[in-house]
């Protein structure tokens, strides 16, 4: 049984999400943008498990393939890489009526979003994720990034999908930590719109429980992405735990994944709301109790408050001299705060548990 | 005097033509923009004649200026280049609330247009076109680029600016080379939309005809980028002379500047349009005379028909097995025509003189 979301962006698509999907993906595909001739961008490790499956069902429906297989890991996801796999298109006369197939993580589906971006400015372009992270997160959006050496994802574009297929199967092939990476940016969604959500967490995922979740979040990414698809209010609410989870991320030479970044931040702007009256009380509590559940961080005790707040200038989120925080008043409901750049250093003090 | 020429596509902004504009540019963007952090972006031979002047003019205004200068020529307009920028930029913490200033020709305003689309996902900026190339072609309707090693403009993005003001004073500055460079796109507007302004560049153009012919040349391209801004139909008018004149420009290592090439690829195509009874008789003619005026080339006998064919094969405008030429039928009325691939050789045979 698999679940549909309809995105509504100026480009209109769908999420499917369900068991077996990669099986079926040239099928579905080719319903949506015909046949022709299909890039698969994908990684070292994705490739290894699911590449040969993906272009055996794009060719069997009539596509021709190629496929550009990169290193894994977010060491890749720059300038270079981009630069790869837009020489690989060129050099194959890839044209405008031709598509490419991201299928892997977040590295992978925001590279080949940016790549399906500005090539020939502009080709069209699938989402395969094979994460949980980029299932409810990174696929569904349109926001697609590469890294400068400043910090993550300082370039990138709006550049929506023609259709995304989660194929939940490949969530079995994810080892605890990238689940849980996953499971932060879920939890998220609970804290910021829906308590029910949230308590979904607290129970044992079966199959059909977590499709659910996994659709749930989606849905939430959906309505908000409709409402502000280019970033200028509420879906910034979706920057929950990032302004601090971004520092503590480049502070470890991105050697802490994404979610777990996200999870510490989150309980960080949790805990210094509370103590400063802008949250109920409670609030990180829950928080904190839930992302420790699924073996995430939540506290940040190895870098500096100076050292996380001059990292966090950098962020692309801050506007001249202020920042838009995003503050978890209680489980399912959150508001954006503006604040000059300066104040950001007493969120990262109160946040920590120590202090 | 300066004329004003009002572009409307999704984005709406005005093209000031006149002389002295680099003198007051900064209280022009500044009742645009308002004042904030401004990035110039010029190369080394535009930033000699011309940056202390727009700095200075900036600063007065209230902008804080930084700059970024590359070595001049075609061979900067690179991913390589783009990513200095986009690094400068993040190092110097520049954030969504900045402009980026494009000072110089169209290698400038093309590759600092594509960084201002893509870094944070998009900031505002600037065309200050000093090259007449620039002022009637580049510097506006959003189409910005770098080149790829497979071809030119491979990797790009439809990003207007917030203004474009093209002083022509710097026209003054610019070898017979450079200026017959613009002509060629000049002439081109003549060939494809107006009888009356194919005649004016058959004129000794003085200072007030010249300005004349630009706010002309401007507001054709104003009209047509209003109406399909995504190049999806009208727009690619504007490519007449352009599918041959790219594939000689790849030839030459890109030796032969642009407005050559295309003034080569536009007589070739008007002699093959006439040989096919396509257009008028007496049209190809009236373009190789008007373009020999400006010491233009009106063929290309150094290169094999199969190796300017082979060669335009890359070329971005080709959709699958198909391509769509521009047919000049007379003078001020063109058409678009969509051909086999294949028959596009038919085509470079007999645009050249000798066949």
């Amino acid at each position: 049984m698999a679940s549909v979301i309809h995105v509504e962006t100026n480009k209109k698509y769908d999420v499917e999400v369900g068991a077996g999907l990669l099986l079926t993906c040239g099928d579905k595909i080719k319903a949506i943008t015909g046949t022709c001739r299909a890039a698969i961008i994908t990684d070292s490790n994705v490739s290894k498990l699911y590449l040969n499956k993906v272009e055996k069902s794009l060719e069997q429906a009539g596509f021709n393939t190629d496929s550009f297989v990169f290193k894994a890991g977010e060491g890749s996801k720059n300038i270079e890489t981009l630069s790869d796999i837009l020489e690989f298109l060129a050099e194959n006369n890839y044209t405008r009526t031709d598509i490419l197939v991201a299928l892997g993580g977040g590295v992978v589906g925001d590279i080949t979003g940016f790549a399906a971006s500005v090539y020939l400015r502009g080709v069209r372009f699938v989402q395969l994720p094979t994460t949980l992270l980029a299932m409810v997160d990174s696929s569904v959006g349109g926001k697609t990034a590469v890294d400068l050496k400043a910090g993550k994802n300082l370039a990138g574009a709006f550049y929506q999908p023609e259709v995304v297929l989660a194929d939940t199967e490949t969530l079995k092939t994810l080892n605890r930590q990238e689940l849980a990476n996953g499971f932060a940016e879920s939890i998220k969604y609970g804290v910021l719109f829906d308590k029910k959500l949230f308590d979904l967490f607290d129970c044992d995922l079966d199959d059909e429980k977590l499709e659910r979740a996994i659709s749930e979040c989606i849905a939430h990414k959906a309505r908000v992405v409709k409402n502000d698809e280019f970033d200028l209010g509420e879906r910034k609410l979706l920057n929950l735990g990032h302004t601090i989870g971004h520092a503590i991320e480049k502070c470890s030479g991105y050697a802490t994944p994404h979610g777990h970044a996200v999870a510490a931040g989150m309980a960080m702007i949790a805990r210094a709301s509370e103590k400063m009256g802008l949250a109920e009380a409670g609030t990180s509590e829950k928080i904190e109790k839930m992302l420790l559940r699924y073996n995430l961080p939540v506290d940040c005790d190895i870098y500096e408050d100076k050292e996380l707040y001059f990292t966090s200038l950098g962020d692309k989120k801050r506007e001249g001299g202020s920042i838009t925080l995003v503050i978890p008043e209680k489980i399912g409901g959150s508001v954006l705060r503006k604040e000059a750049v300066a104040d950001l250093e007493k969120y990262i003090t109160l946040g920590k548990k120590g202090n």
